[in-house]
């Protein structure tokens, strides 16, 4: 692991730009990294009301030299919404940011897709910076240029493709994650490893064995970088998600319609996949792709990361359905699923039956 | 003037795409053109209460063999606002449009900046085709992809660049365009003949001699095409608005101010560029760039254009100030205006004092 001040860099290149990832410990300290990263006369800070009290002094720190404000919303995925979206407007507005202000998200998942969206909205794009402190922002949800917002009807319906100037990963932050914000940034963890398998799958599975679930695994740090690199090469190969980027979904149609299903509510996202991926593996299965074994080895993981898999038997399957046939991945009226061949081997799966979409979620209910 | 069926075609290209700018008359009721330009299964055309009776069905007729959806808004700059925005997001969603879906905007800058700005973020970005039938989007709004919605706190404050995939003008919808709103598509003729100088100044000085104002000129055809191909240039070097098409902004710095400050209620955009060109004509004398004469040439194209050059005197100046002091330009907290120095010749102004604007403001006040 690296010392404070020590940290390793990564750089995502799509066709416009190309933009750092650096990783180390301490770094929400570095001031000096924070200052060279956002060079914008006005700054916004944009975080919510659990990682306010924890760090936003902190990063405000760096900017004493500046207009820097600050924005705190509620917590949580039920607030990625319009209505927040709009407190950032107002925000920006009132303190009179100009388009060449940078939006800095200091958070988790869900405040970095919201102030993305911000960014890329006001005034026609705007500077903007990632300060991810959740595991899953780290690994996967602050990489990639993906920004929105949810819409009652359905996740992430509202947004665009929007690339930070900079992503800046401090380690340190995820001392005072909880347990299970933890472990549902694991499960897209995992679902790195089913997309890329052989040596990092089987760090994974050691990092499990030795208590990553409950952040003990000295192999963080390099679990971090390894999905952040895997991530970039995918983002670099297909920015707009045209082709390869749509395995990266794997484990999301599901997962997404069961966090509308509950209203956001029920779940963490991290939670949602990790049972989407479960159906993955099942789907797989069905479709004579998967051996059992490996359905079975793919529960395993998700049981050491102490993982839901299965769907609540209060569920309405029904619901489930019908919110996975306005999915994004959706090509000329046909939904496609990403499935699993064998672990570091998925495909896009365009021909699926209802049938046997019914019977996985069936299967998949808790205690079948 | 081309016959029916007949038409030409310019080409914009930016980094990621190019895509056509297809000129004639009678091309809404080419079905083969309209087939050939949108290819998606699905197709939600958005218009308003105005185009709706003249062209809605005309349109719609082309896309018979697939679902083809149809949106009316209420017509005017005062609905181009996050109320009209969420009635097309809904509406997708409602009728289950998946993102390859394309959005049609038929209408003029109000319609295409809210349609392109649904396109550009629902699900990420969907297929969008322009229908402009005004002459101030046909000769501007409709190409180099700016789109917007206003906030109460200023317009075009929420947007994003998203080009369409295709513009096509059909030049037979200006016959049944009001003469007020004719009228004001000429402002942004104007704006491009004090870009360009030289033989397009000439040519637009001559229409406008034989009764352009009233729609009376057979160059018109030629003027728009000529419009096009100007915009396109300027946005093929600088999509972004980073560096040379800040200079398209001519006239616009006054102009939104004046809009936003009636509510959005007063003025036609056109008619708000109209007075922000004479603005900005009494700012480049004052900064001693630009001749008497030539900003008394300038006045008598907007009166020959029969439009307004002048600010009412029942006009709030220190919000229309203040307004400005929020303008998209603004870089390094300071505003930038767009000067003339000659027909033909503009340039950006970042040292403008702000006694300097008043002055000018009151200058032009009604009866000054």
């Amino acid at each position: 692991m690296a010392n404070r001040n020590q940290y390793s860099e990564l750089i995502v290149d799509v066709p416009a730009k190309s933009y750092p990832v650096i990783i180390g410990n301490g770094l929400l300290f570095d001031h000096a990294l924070l200052r060279k990263q956002v060079k914008a006369g006005q700054v916004m800070i944009i975080t919510n009301t659990t990682v306010a009290p924890l760090y936003l002094s902190r990063v405000r720190q760096a900017f004493t030299d500046r207009q820097c404000d600050t924005l705190i919303l509620e917590d949580g995925e039920a607030f990625k919404n319009q209505d927040s979206l709009n407190q950032i407007y107002d925000a920006l507005l009132k303190n009179h940011h100009h388009r060449d202000t940078t939006l800095i998200a200091l958070g988790g998942g869900v405040i970095g897709d919201i102030t993305g969206f911000a960014a890329a909205t006001y005034q026609r794009g705007t500077g903007f910076v990632q300060l991810p402190t959740t595991l899953l922002a780290q690994v996967d949800a602050s990489v990639g240029g993906k920004t929105a917002i949810n819409h009652p009807l359905g996740k992430n319906m509202i947004g665009c493709f929007y690339q930070p100037d900079a992503v800046i990963i401090d380690l340190q932050t995820l001392e005072t994650l909880p347990l299970r914000e933890f472990r549902a940034g694991i499960a897209e963890i995992i679902k790195y490893a089913l997309l890329e398998g052989g040596e990092f799958f089987n760090l994974l599975y050691q990092a499990l064995s030795q208590g990553l679930a409950d952040n003990q695994s000295a192999d963080l740090p390099a679990i971090i970088r390894e999905c952040c690199r895997i991530k970039a090469r995918f983002v670099k190969e297909d920015e707009r998600e045209s082709g390869s980027r749509a395995l990266l979904n794997l484990g999301h149609t599901v997962g997404h319609a069961l966090e509308t299903e509950s209203q956001y509510k029920r779940w963490l996202h991290g939670e949602a996949v990790a049972i989407g991926l479960y159906c993955a593996a099942l789907l797989s299965y069905e479709s004579q792709c998967l051996e059992w074994s490996d359905v079975e080895l793919i529960d395993k993981l998700l049981h050491m990361a102490k993982l839901p898999s299965r769907i609540p038997k209060t569920s309405d399957l029904k619901a489930i359905e019908a919110l996975m046939a306005q999915d994004k991945k959706i090509k000329n009226n046909k939904l496609r699923f990403i499935l699993i061949k064998a672990m570091g081997s998925c495909y896009v799966e365009e021909n699926l039956t209802n049938l046997s979409l019914q019977t996985v979620l069936t299967r998949a209910l808790e205690g079948e």
